[in-house]
């Protein structure tokens, strides 16, 4: 299920925000179609927002390659920077961003022959993407060799295919487990205020006939407590180089509860999550969303004319919290430090930390 | 601001339902009006759903005052058992409709005289919870009396004047925090799924201009991180004699973020939500509610169609998370088997626990 898809110059994107009601795909054909769909969150999730600004680029340069060589570079330039404003806290846009910048600084060719690479390097991050998740879903998978033959996990927002290029990063590693037929049910978090959880992770499940069991966030403790949660399995939309983990609101409380009752905490992330130029997760921005989200829902108004709100999008899980983040590179494990600068040092698959 | 009135025989009651929204008073003058306004949550509560069934037993006996006194003793027994049947796991429901049914059986007098006492007990309850939630307002603000000047507190679910005869039992505290001028501002979970922290608590604070910020429950830990959380203070539905509590979904999992950050977690509750024939919070039964709930909001639905949910109403805070439990009696302090043991011995206000 790929949620985004070049149709060059352009990309065509599932309107997320639409789902599970309505499966409508939106053409962007310019710039603004793609910051957009990128602020207005049409489509969301680290690795999907890098493809799709990745994308952007890919039709600006296609759509300017009259311009001279230094003129194309303008555009592309301030085309980068518009993106990278769209959204403050996935690191993974930046790197796409900074990723394609670079291609077309370095590149030697003609504008033409330059929107031409371009567009190659955009399908390049696409599909290393999907083959990435796949990689990320058999390691993370491995972790459960051993573990009971009928998991339930619990997963928190969407870090699924729609969150990806394509099988998801989170979910990715239940896509493998699902095969391996040692999933007995997801706990899908309804993830408010967006319900990314309940539009879009139950959904994906569903559409995969992965049986899962939608919960209101606070639930997940509950659950924990019975004992009907094996492990918890997020993705992130930053990570850095202490481990510290950005991710959806809300999962640094998943975090703490798995502390207390003993449940792994994993985070499946791609490398290009990791922003490795960062030492601590207090150097995270936190993305302020508007108000709306949660005094609205689908328009109807649930709470009192003028309440002040607050709205964060993410949160901060400290990095003694994770019991493993799951990368293409293999599985890290605590320290993180040193098993990140580790992996940081090969760009092969490699197994870091505890089993060195 | 009291959600339920005597009109002899029946009562009015606020209908939460349509909160923050309307202020639709519906009035209840037969058994089956009481029933279903405690089963659809038009009142909800622990506290006020006990003073609804006292006053729906007091309606059922104005109504059927012609009877002989055997025959009605048996409406009563069996309209006490349907009232019983409408929710399972605030105690104070039982608690009412026990203390009501105990002077039937007791009293002397003829059926109409009977109705007459019956009734007095009922406003008799409703007068007795008032003052309550006013002595806890008190006790539990004494706990802050050498804490910071501006608390930032933070509660989850209504327990307030909606939920109680008047005052609130948490927002109680709250209150009285606030006429001490102590209140920085306080943090509302929404509390999904049905939203009484957005709808209701967020409204109660609005209209006495106590200052709130609304958040979705799964932001809490996050400002907990940030160290803008200075105490958590609920409700509770059930409390049992190890000081086990049972309360609204989410409740347990703000009490694990609090030991984790070092804040203190306080329960308000009135003497009548314990349960002291329980032993420990496993033998509570814990109501499991509609899927509707989770998967539509006013109508909107908000995940796909047949999706499966797990929707428990409540969930269980076992007692070591509890910094102190507030009530009438004075505010009782760990060991709490011991601490709640001598304050049932004593029928006065006791300061009982760690002073002592």
């Amino acid at each position: 299920m790929r949620p985004i898809e070049w149709i060059g110059p352009g990309a065509r994107l599932l309107d997320q925000r639409l789902l599970p009601k309505q499966e409508v795909w939106v053409k962007c054909q310019q710039l603004e179609d793609f910051e957009s769909a990128i602020r207005d969150m049409l489509i969301r999730g680290a690795p999907a927002i890098g493809i799709c600004a990745a994308y952007g680029l890919a039709t600006v340069a296609g759509l300017n390659q009259s311009l001279s060589r230094s003129e194309l570079a303008t555009v592309l330039s301030l085309a980068g920077q518009r993106l990278a404003a769209t959204r403050p806290t996935a690191v993974n846009l930046f790197w796409a961003i900074d990723r394609m910048l670079h291609l077309a600084a370095t590149f030697t060719g003609d504008s033409s022959q330059l929107a031409r690479q371009l567009e190659a390097e955009a399908i390049a991050i696409h599909e290393e993407d999907v083959v990435t998740c796949q990689q990320m879903g058999e390691h993370g998978a491995d972790l459960f060799a051993t573990g009971p033959a009928r998991l339930k996990l619990l997963t928190h927002c969407n870090a699924g295919a729609l969150a990806t290029g394509d099988y998801g990063t989170a979910l990715g590693v239940v896509r493998s487990l699902a095969k391996r037929l040692q999933v007995d049910w997801v706990w899908v978090d309804e993830t408010r205020p967006y319900l990314q959880g309940a539009r879009l992770t139950a959904w994906e499940l569903m559409q995969e006939q992965i049986p899962c069991r939608l919960i209101c966030d606070n639930m997940a403790g509950h659950f924990m407590q019975r004992k009907e949660v094996d492990a918890v399995i997020v993705g992130a939309d930053r990570i850095v180089r202490n481990g510290d983990v950005a991710n959806k609101i809300g999962t640094s409380t998943l975090a703490i509860l798995c502390k207390e009752y003993g449940i792994p905490f994993y985070v499946a992330a791609p490398w290009s999550t990791l922003a490795l130029q960062s030492a601590s997760g207090w150097d995270i921005p936190i993305e302020q969303r508007p108000p709306q989200e949660v005094t609205h829902l689908q328009g109807q108004q649930v709470a009192p004319d003028g309440v002040e709100v607050a709205n964060p999008a993410f949160d901060v899980t400290p990095n003694q919290y994770v019991t493993a983040i799951i990368t293409e590179r293999g599985v890290l494990h605590p320290p993180y430090s040193e098993s990140i600068a580790r992996a940081a040092e090969s760009k092969t698959q490699v197994s870091v930390g505890q089993d060195d």
